[in-house]
């Protein structure tokens, strides 16, 4: 029964996020299977060990035959550690006190109207959730960071001056500098959280075109003469009026021809559809005093009266993301 | 993608939860079913409330049509307070912080092959948690004991003196009582949870055949010549040898021919299905020392061995339980 299952499924997220702080995927894949074996190389208790393989069969993460455990193919491809596509590490953003707070208090939060668990919520100046998000979430943008550089800039071979706003690991400006050795990068973060991209520059070995610029986007100087800017998992925090005038300084940051490249969750018009993307709001209401998603409809209200004129949404699957294009 | 839909699934307890604290259910079907409707009637922000029905709508639990929500058709019997099978208050127990705190040191649950909450958890005498239980989880078990009392007691025209452990919210025992005239039933569990079975008890007119027994049914003198036992939600929270010798005391506890009448989550002999009863292992790793969910196998070999010559299971359908009555 839908009821039943609903409420009990906070049990789902506790059981995955148990199972990926125990290296569990790992140890299934690299011992016998069997309980004992497991519960030896992820120093468990074999009863744990057992009573949560089972859970995790039956959740579609496991395999079970007689008394063996096995990976399905995607437990395999993402929750190995050994794997070059591994996502476990999104748990520790996705499943961090700083989200699991919000929920905590969600009931309040609907009849504030906005995240009860402080008055600005995850919206603080340096918040630490934001180094968090850095290191946790880069495995699961690296691919939409590759996609959203090829079509913005589909030849890299010209020069191009991309200001990257709200950077966090930096991933969506590096894809273009490393794409493109002409292109330079401007990130804009918490002062906190733009260390962490700055070491990922420097791990990709474009450091010295990779430049910080510290503070809140809304109050710096962003600089002007820029071809690309990235506006990525950002306009979600705000309302829609914080949007429109932040998108009007974006514009003016833009070079004549400029555009902007908006990365957001884009529910369809009647905003109960796709799954993922739908369900995007509540994380902003539990967590946020004013954030929300849009439907591509508002975007395109927002943008044009902040002065763009013409958007475009390209589709990133398999990412449940859009990607917004607007030109100056 | 399962992954992330199972990272987010604390969200659907979490909204779930929220909207029966609202009382939103009951306020879409009794408002004009807009956002700022259902708003005025629970007295919450429009946006949160907007934001919440989206969602609620995206899970399955309302329908949307235009800016219009409305309730399902299991919403409308189960959630709408108005409804004599409201369930809604199931979540005051199922998500209650005894439940949840277990399932938030789930990680050293599985190293430890037991509940890290504490040393006993929920098993600790007289723990409020069962108050909780028992005030909370009374409608959800009011159609169960029906079907109980039915199966063991058919013809309700003899004199049946039933022993109830754990007797909680004493719906179970109260069943018989209120079918059978004849029916004197000894009620056992902690002190302050035999209140609410009292309370019950006069409610249903039957105060003067309810007779408490407080204490922890390990230890308290049971009495002699039962010709039921009712051993409900109950072994569950124990390990195999410690069921063992309890159901030794209530096979001696019972006249000769008298039953035991085992209510238990009783998962297939691969324990990965049916689904809630194949997830229940991991409830008691969570909150208890040692509980688990035993195979029809198990059971039957642990109260043989207990002095019971025959064991029966009995669906209990559309209750994901079963029964299991046990003669001496």
């Amino acid at each position: 029964m839908l009821f039943f299952d609903t409420v009990n499924s906070h049990q789902r997220s506790e059981a995955l996020k148990a199972a990926i702080e125990l290296n569990l995927f790992t140890a299934v894949a690299s011992t016998d299977g069997t309980a004992s074996g497991i519960a030896a190389e992820c120093k468990a208790a074999e009863r744990g060990v057992r009573i949560l393989c089972d859970y995790l069969t039956m959740i579609g993460f496991l395999n079970k035959e007689g008394n063996r455990y096995s990976l399905t193919q995607d437990s395999a491809a993402f929750l190995d550690r050994r794997s070059p596509a591994y996502l476990g590490s999104v748990v520790d953003f996705l499943l961090s006190d700083y989200i699991t707070s919000g929920f905590k208090s969600l009931t309040e939060a609907v009849r504030k109207g906005g995240t009860a668990t402080s008055e600005e919520g995850s919206l603080e100046p340096e918040h630490p959730m934001w180094e968090t998000f850095a290191r946790a979430m880069a495995p699961l943008m690296y691919p939409v960071s590759q996609m959203i550089a090829q079509i913005v800039d589909p030849s890299a071979d010209r020069p191009l001056k991309v200001l990257d706003i709200a950077s966090s690991h930096g991933l969506f400006g590096l894809a273009f500098a490393t794409r493109n050795t002409k292109a330079e990068i401007y990130a804009v973060d918490w002062a906190n959280v733009l260390e962490v991209g700055k070491e990922n520059a420097k791990k990709a070995g474009v450091g010295d075109r990779y430049h910080a610029i510290p503070g809140s986007a809304f109050d710096v100087d962003l600089g002007s003469g820029y071809d690309v800017a990235l506006v990525t998992n950002f306009l979600h925090h705000f309302d829609q009026p914080t949007i429109e005038s932040f998108m009007k300084k974006i514009h003016a940051a833009l070079a004549e021809g400029g555009r902007a490249a908006t990365l957001e969750f884009v529910p369809s018009e009647d905003r109960i559809s796709p799954p993922g993307v739908a369900g995007f709001p509540l994380i902003m209401l539990a967590g946020t005093p004013s954030g929300d998603a849009y439907t591509f409809s508002e975007f395109d209200r927002m943008f044009k009266n902040a002065g763009f004129v013409k958007n475009e949404i390209h589709s990133l699957e398999p990412a449940i993301e859009q990607l917004i294009v607007s030109r100056k």
